[in-house]
């Protein structure tokens, strides 16, 4: 399959029945994530973390943990797009230490830009910080569910599921995260009576304005 | 140009200096436009205006309230995402007439899904419900970053700008709507220095986690 970019995103949609059977090949899935690792980010300080859940007991725990979706389950791969809630001047050094190495660049001349990323980060307020970096897991959706589609790989985007048990049952709050989405991919089921449904999305007068 | 996936995000870059004398063709734009108006949404909502900014006067207002970032007027196109900030049931009605129309189905078959989205709607709150519409922007953003990084189109996202400055200069408030994200589209200059730079992003083990 090699879609253009219009048929691939009108390919997508968002699947309600995964087919269990099949399983997205280990290269197609490195691929993904490789495009996911490449995702843009405010900064550059990609403020996020992606837990790749495989086990199927915890993925049946997930399930109880988001309206009992059984898309959690019967996808190939269950994706947990999570974000820092408030990343400081620790984050900054990790992230100006790898700028450094990649770059070649000594880390003393990164001292302007680091500076100017300590202060944003100190003046935000942790509430308008978390709302900033789970932003950035949008991006990655974004990116992610084009990248899917343009695989013939299908990707259901959820917001829906009880964010605090699922922070508690994985842990995450002690490692500074917060689970943001989830984002079941795999190959929809023959028979999901949504597949064939047309794509509803305001016209193009509707949703843009040349000025 | 037609490269794979990972070809366009190694290839992308955030531009800071744009070739002012490079035009997306219409074509092109039209097809970008597309992807963006196919693009994802919670609920399918849409809760998200696309302002495509042509004047040249207005740019060089805009680009005062952006930093001065030279980006702004010298892209080919400036994109602005807009959110509707506190959507009801008004657009909810209209989303399900049109969901009505595209699928042939009666309204009054659609009346659970209305009602739910109208119930979570209204429970949501007003500063949440702005953090949810906003976020879709962001959803926007990623798809739009990757569509135009395959058709070898350039985009710088922007997050810094005066936003009630923006607001009350496109007297966006009164119309229920706010600026989230600019993004100038176009060509890079030659002679952009970060043009050169290895891109920085975090190892696969950084990022990611199998459980």
């Amino acid at each position: 399959m090699n879609p253009t970019l219009l048929e691939a995103l009108n390919w997508r949609y968002a699947t309600k029945k995964f087919d269990p059977t099949k399983i997205i090949p280990a290269e197609d899935l490195t691929t993904l994530l490789e495009s996911i690792r490449l995702t843009p980010s405010s900064y550059g300080l990609q403020p996020v973390k992606i837990l790749v859940v495989e086990n199927p007991k915890t993925r049946e725990e997930i399930k109880t943990m988001a309206w009992n979706q059984q898309q959690v389950v019967d996808a190939s791969h269950l994706l947990i797009l999570c974000h820092y809630f408030n990343p400081g001047h620790e984050e900054v050094e990790q992230y100006l230490e790898l700028m450094s190495n990649v770059r070649n660049k000594p880390l003393a001349s990164l001292e302007g830009f680091k500076q100017h990323l300590m202060k944003s980060l100190d003046t935000m307020g942790e509430t308008n910080k978390e709302q900033w970096t789970s932003k950035q897991t949008y991006i990655v959706l974004g990116q992610l569910m084009l990248s899917c589609a343009l695989m013939g790989i299908d990707a259901t985007p959820m917001e829906g599921f009880d964010k605090q048990v699922l922070n508690q049952y994985l842990q995450l709050e002690q490692r500074g995260l917060r689970a943001s989405l989830l984002c079941p991919i795999g190959y929809r089921h023959e028979e999901d009576p949504y597949l064939s449904l047309a794509k509803v999305r305001k016209n193009h007068e509707a949703l843009f304005e040349v000025i």
